[in-house]
């Protein structure tokens, strides 16, 4: 009989246990998950977070080879609180540091002293944070990059709060002057630490991304992520985005006018109406204006050209997916269509399976991944996605659905073309966190130049890929500059879907689609050529620095203060990124032909006048439109290969070496198929160029049977 | 033995009991607390609630005279779930009704087919809901109001979501055009209910507040929150704000200017400097520029002036009010000041007592308590307030302390007014629901005189006041359609805080403070003059319909829609407004002179040329800048008032009125002394006029000894 009472004595205490438990688990635990990566965990985790939907695995053996390192702070001073409003993480934050990151950010760059909430939207919304890529991770050029792993809205205070009793501060000066300005200037000194604010939460996991420098963490990022995309070769070419409204017949008249008048261009984009219902999505062939999908997509490969499909994930009940996916959707539609549950893999091998069959096997080699940007959050009319607290059958909700809905719609897509070792470049409105290795382009419709081009320097702290897009312009001069970041970026994509003719003819829309072309359409259109012939001739460097990315982590276009964060005039230009291991790009829009440039250590070389400039200053520089404002770094072997005007699997590149300065170091390039998952069986080469005692030399490694790259010729710029 | 078996069951099982009870109490409870008003409770309710802080009692009285109402659903169709991620409230919603509020709404006024959160903040941001007063809470046409009592930051989709397996619809068109309209065009049924999220919650009240007409619900609501505000007399008069860095002698030289040049001003207002230290607040005379702050009270009050300081919450450390409020804040600061924590009661009175003793015993006569409205939350670089998960030693968080600011801070200081039977009219940056009662009038930065219209027509629907201030002006005629409706609003400001000289005197702000002053200037300080000898007209009129307000809880300053609920052409019209019983204003801006306006059912007078129109259509109406743009309903008994320059205790009003058509209906003026509370103990007069048989009459009723009114002639206009 006194076992029984002790036995029920236990059972209560067991109770209690699972009560205390279930309120709120308090226990810190620190992990390495991976070479100078820590993970601390506390509290009942999400069941739904970015990392859990990251399947890559770690890239050990290569975050191994990093240099060691050591954070700028004791791991135990990052407070973690659990409390009935959420978790709140404080981060030390030292005086002299720059912070940078959060995603795809649009209106800033240097995060210090801004409060950020990442959240999935397609408006920047008064630079608070939204984004089509949002991040909840960020990194410091001290060193170290910290992700928070959840898929809540969570906002971040980077050194813009203080704390009643924190460490006494100089009271700053008083603020009662007349002027708005006077009155407003925050000249308070800003609070030593991040804050970090995630409601709802009951725990978290926070990853810490060890450096020693800035480029590490963000290779052990990538790395961690199962390292950077790898897209198709063909992928780095030119991608042209048709009519929406365009026949069969149509685009193939558009592939004709491209091969005859001998503009490269890889992908052909069909927009909304190659579907029978688009809003929401069929899935099927619209045979009224594409009678033979087949026909096309196997004329239009037999000249060299790629197409890619425009979607959304929202399944219209005319769709053969509705029947299937019904049960496994959200409980609310989007414009009368289902929301998969991508966090079901049932659901995304669903939606897989049937884009691999009716698309991906028959040769499509990509989609246009629309509308999964949570759009119109931020205008009062929105009936554009389903709301946040829409519940699904997995168990997550809207709001972490929103934040994730990016990358798991990618994975769905992406799987299919691992499974049939085909490589692609797609095109996606939404990512997130350890999403790096998804070849995606992000795209947008916010269409200001000078953001585009700071979503370039931005998305090199957070492992995207984003393609800053060519519509309509202002001026031919607009255009021109547009062109030139396009072709400076990582996809080069022209987005035609409302141009009946391709904006190089007529940059005014109304005009275009009346076929009234600009008087000097040959001669911009002889411009626009020049600039995209220049991209083809980037393609092996530019390729050799994906798979930089890829092996290593390392950013292809990356920020200034990456590679030199010890330099403090890098720390707030967003205005110009490093292009692979060589190239400095300082583009220009339509608002000058010259600009201000700043160079850092060492000496760098103009591309198109040769001229050389000693760095750690700034130059004003003019550049044509017909020229790529692009600086040279010395010691570099740049290889330009003679422009093709598409890339097949046996295009061989002829190739040229810009060696710069007397004292080259060697240069690699990337050999292989271009076009399957091979390489990672090994199937490729390491094309070394080496130039010394006025002989360049070149060396091949590796198991790839096909030479891709031939060197026709060494020009030395001293 | 077997007994402490049993109770080691029983324990057990108890314990399993509290669990399911802490993990979601699920009971629903319908309560009425007042006639006409339901409550529905369900879960574990927040200990801070917008409810939770207001101290006034229902009009129970008043309300039951309302006519009985039925709702147009039944209460068990709003369906309420609690689910890990908060509380979801759906209320059913009809295919015709249209929905208004959300408080003091910038950007939109139909609120149907919009998703909106009500979240304090000074900037429109893209209409998604933030405004300095926002409110969780919504009217319809039918006839009912629905208020959802939380400070959590809360969603409102009203009728823009469509679930899965809602009941069948035909399927909208497809959309998938070339055109970005064609593409996009929101032509998709919305849904048949408004769903409420509320991230956090474990449980809920929802208030609805039943008509039968929409006036009716406005009357319930602010009569449940006890009663509408009444301003002190004097209030209603013209308020004028001078440049922040006036001494002493300026503030009194520009009181002298004003009572030379006969310009009828009330109140005015100093800015920052007059306090040591204004970001954070000192609260302290600063006497090299204010030597002699009592001498300045007394002589300007003989001069009929009321002085209002400008102050926010935020308290320096060179506060006398740091010490006794530093345990009693927020664990963050804001400009280096503390956070008080006027959740607590202590915290209010130690920071309402010093104001009491310090300032409104030596009359000062009411307040500008600004930066309550987390300003820069919608900037990346945001200093201006406390972060969201600040916690205050009363238990509130940041979140909540945010949405509920506005209302304490309110409460704080005008609670002294009450206790001391002194009236006010208070300037606030930030309000929230059940504050009706609060003599307080919002005001704003953004400064676009077509939402600032707006403002007004939305003000009614939430039991708000707001003050459409005038600053510096782009033109002359934008300066005098901004002094129109500034006069035909609650309260008539200008705020000068960094102009030198009036605006009239010179519209540009530089210009104005090298003292260069207009070539026309004295013209249009004249016409000026001519609008706000207007205003002094209108004060009987207005203070009648601020009683209205008071007693029965009618907004004196509403749209149409609430009079005319059946009128289709009224729903959308939120460039119009009524003002008390007679009145329609149709205010015009600087874009044009002329501008159509819209007279629901009946007949109206132009106030300017008398012309007569039938209602129910829409007219194009001229009207100049030294006019007011109104309309008066035929019946109307329009009491006029020679103007004063200020209005005294012993102000009497020299009245004419003006009888609008054959068969006047009668009306009321309300008399009492217009400064204390008295009027509550019942020594007021209800002062009736009529007009019959060609005569007219008044006729006196109260216990108020003194006579305030003198009718002094009668017009009959037909």
């Amino acid at each position: 009989m006194k076992k029984k009472i002790l036995l029920g004595i236990l059972c209560n205490v067991l109770l209690l246990l699972l009560f205390f438990k279930v309120q709120g688990q308090q226990q810190l635990v620190v992990d390495e998950p991976a070479p100078g990566v820590k993970k601390i965990s506390i509290g009942k985790l999400d069941q739904f977070t970015p990392y859990g939907f990251c399947e890559e695995a770690p890239m050990k053996a290569a975050m191994k080879q990093l240099p060691d390192a050591e954070l700028p702070f004791d791991l135990n001073d990052i407070r973690i609180s659990i409390t009935d409003r959420g978790v709140l993480v404080e981060v030390p934050l030292s005086d002299t540091e720059q912070l940078y990151g959060f995603g795809l950010q649009i209106g800033s760059f240097n995060q210090r002293g801004l409060r950020k909430k990442p959240i999935v939207n397609d408006n920047p919304l008064n630079d608070v944070g939204y984004t089509h890529a949002p991040m909840p991770f960020y990194v410091s050029n001290k060193g170290y990059g910290i992700l928070i792993n959840t898929a809540r809205y969570t906002t971040f205070y980077c050194g813009t709060t203080e704390k009643l009793n924190s460490k006494q501060k100089t009271i700053s000066q008083d603020k009662n002057g007349t002027s708005v300005a006077e009155l407003y200037k925050n000249d308070e000194k800003t609070s030593g630490n991040v804050a970090i604010d995630i409601p709802g939460a009951a725990g978290i996991e926070v990853y810490i991304f060890e450096g020693p420098e800035l480029v590490n963490v963000l290779q052990r990022y990538n790395l961690f992520s199962g390292g950077g995309a790898l897209p198709a070769m063909w992928g780095l070419g030119v991608k042209y985005r048709v009519k929406a409204d365009f026949s069969q017949q149509q685009v193939a008249k558009m592939a004709s006018y491209f091969r005859t008048n001998k503009i490269p261009v890889d992908v052909l984009g069909l927009e909304p109406k190659w579907q029978t219902a688009a809003y929401s999505c069929s899935y099927v062939w619209n045979k009224e204006l594409f009678p033979s999908p087949d026909l096309l997509i196997d004329s239009m490969r037999s000249h060299g050209f790629h197409i890619n499909l425009w979607e959304h994930a929202f399944v219209s009940p005319k769709s053969p997916l509705y029947e299937p996916l019904k049960t496994k959707a959200g409980d609310y539609l989007v414009w009368n269509g289902l929301v998969p549950d991508f966090a079901d893999p049932a659901a995304s091998k669903i939606f897989g399976d049937y884009h691999k069959e009716t698309f991906i096997k028959k040769g499509i080699s990509g989609f246009k991944m629309d509308e999964c940007d949570n759009s119109n959050l931020t205008r009062g009319n929105s009936t554009w996605s389903f709301p946040e607290h829409s519940r699904f059958p997995s168990g997550i909700n809207g709001e972490q659905m929103h934040q994730i809905f990016g990358i798991v719609y990618q994975k769905a897509i992406y799987k299919i073309y691992k499974e049939l070792n085909i490589r692609t470049f797609l095109d996606v409105r939404a990512s997130n966190a350890f999403a790096s290795s998804y070849p995606a382009a992000l795209y947008s419709d916010t269409y200001n130049h000078d953001e585009y081009i700071r979503m370039i320097v931005n998305s090199g702290f957070s492992g995207l890929i984003w393609s800053p897009e060519v519509r309509e312009s202002n001026s031919v001069n607009d255009l021109m500059r547009r062109s030139q970041t396009a072709v400076l970026s990582a996809q080069t994509l022209y987005n035609s879907w409302y141009l009946q003719n391709p904006p190089w003819l007529q940059i005014n829309r109304e005009k275009n689609n009346r076929n009234e072309l600009m008087p000097d359409a040959g001669q911009v259109e002889a411009n626009v050529r020049t600039l995209l012939n220049f991209r083809m001739s980037l393609v092996p460097y530019l390729y050799n620095a994906f798979a930089d990315y890829r092996f290593k982590g390392i950013p292809p276009f990356r920020a200034l203060v990456v590679d030199y964060p010890q330099d403090k005039n890098t720390y707030n230009i967003s205005d110009e990124y490093l292009i692979g291991q060589g190239i400095l790009a300082a583009p220009l829009t339509e608002k000058a032909d010259e600009r201000k440039v700043y160079l850092p250590a060492g000496v760098w070389y103009n591309f198109n006048t040769n001229e050389k400039y000693e760095g750690g200053k700034e130059y004003t520089v003019k550049t044509s439109t017909t020229e790529l404002p692009i600086f040279i770094k010395v010691g570099t072997i740049l290889p330009l290969a003679k422009p093709v005007e598409y890339i097949a699997p046996d295009t061989r590149f002829q190739i040229t070496c810009m060696v710069y300065g007397a004292n080259a170091v060697n240069t690699t390039l990337f050999e292989d198929d271009g076009t399957s998952f091979n390489y990672q069986k090994g199937a490729f080469n390491t094309v070394n160029l080496s130039y010394s005692k006025n002989k360049g030399s070149v060396k091949r490694e590796g198991n790839f049977k096909q030479s891709r790259y031939q060197v026709i010729g060494w020009k030395v710029i001293l």
